[in-house]
């Protein structure tokens, strides 16, 4: 058992972080028998893998997971908790954590590169709960992170000339550490980090309306619950 | 023309070196009209095409290239160097980069992540010119860089079994920046990087035979001219 996947560690600094603690296990006291879960990204996420994984081990609670990115498989191999996918399930309900939460309870997320598939399982669940500290509170969208847009290799040039026309003022085409390059997201595109004048409540939809946009990391007017992981 | 692609630069400090700009011009002063040039990665292969684009804007001269990687695709776009594929053309010659030579030719290639194509262009190409510095000339394979290999992503486990069977005594999943999780290849796949016990001479074919391998950075007995850069 001494895997790759058995030998899978989170940062021990980022996880022990008390109010993701508490957070984390009021997620996994959520989980009833039979659930099939959809599983975001991100520290408090596999936090709350953790905790789910012990209901299974001391109550041999039976839960499926349907998971967002390739880690996130892995994660839940590793801790026992089987998988499934969209084609035979749809989550009954799914976890996540966001990089910017506004008072409308629109997200940006994409930091780690997997906002595609993360908004497909957050589009396919009945009910979503998004899991932030109170860093990610944010007045407006676009305070501290850019709108990260997946692009089709091919349409770069075209996607970039038509975030312009939409008020985007910054664009980096988000580099590689361990190849040479961009890096390339798990569905084989680029990532664009994109700065805009104003995120408007029609954004969402304009960058989604460029040929060659895969999907973007905003999230407006989702059906939400915010659970913040510092405030007791 | 203020496009991302037009923006791309390489860091100064690699490209200023004396030893690789002297290479970088002998490449350049190669190159013939008509030319059909494969063309590698690497900061040299990137000073070599800034001769060649130099070339092309002084003389007209004609030449079409067919790149190993998104990046270097880009960087010719921007210097105007024209682009083809292996559906329309066959390399003329070749120049590329490595990550350790030994005596006998055979190389570690990969750090970059793009050895798949890589090998496939050289595998293709009439002539391969090799461009490296003194410090990539090593007695054996695996001193300084692990061997990287290329794996279809639900093949992970399998692929590290095998590879331990063949004398692996390191395997690491390369991690991303950027994204989170492992860093995925322009084909979509995972890298795993390995130290062996012993790099023997069927160690090449005998990790390809893997299921779930698509290509390893290891090049035995392929037909190479090495060009070091410190030499004068």
């Amino acid at each position: 058992m001494d895997s790759l996947i058995s030998k899978l560690e989170w940062s021990s600094e980022i996880i022990n972080a008390a109010g993701k603690q508490r957070v984390a296990h009021q997620i996994a006291s959520m989980v009833k028998d039979g659930d099939i879960l959809g599983v975001g990204s991100g520290s408090t996420v596999y936090m709350a893998l953790l905790a789910i994984s012990e209901r299974i081990k001391a109550e041999g609670l039976k839960v499926l997971a349907i998971p967002t990115s390739l880690e996130i498989s892995m994660f839940c191999s590793k801790l026992g908790i089987p998988l499934t996918t969209l084609y035979e399930n749809t989550p009954d309900w799914l976890f996540d954590g966001a990089d910017e939460v506004d008072p409308n309870n629109w997200l940006i997320k994409g930091r780690g590169g997997a906002m595609f598939k993360e908004k497909l399982l957050i589009a396919s669940s009945k009910t979503n709960y998004i899991i932030v500290d109170d860093s990610k509170l944010v007045p407006k969208l676009g305070t501290n992170f850019p709108v990260p847009i997946e692009v089709f290799p091919q349409a770069l040039l075209h996607v970039e000339a038509a975030l312009k026309k939409l008020g985007a003022n910054s664009i980096l085409l988000r580099p590689a550490k361990g190849k040479d390059g961009p890096i390339v997201t798990e569905n084989g595109n680029l990532i664009l980090d994109c700065y805009f004048d104003e995120v408007n409540h029609t954004l969402e939809r304009d960058i989604k309306a460029i040929t060659g946009v895969i999907e973007s990391g905003l999230f407006m007017g989702y059906d939400l619950q915010i659970l913040t992981a510092e405030n007791n």
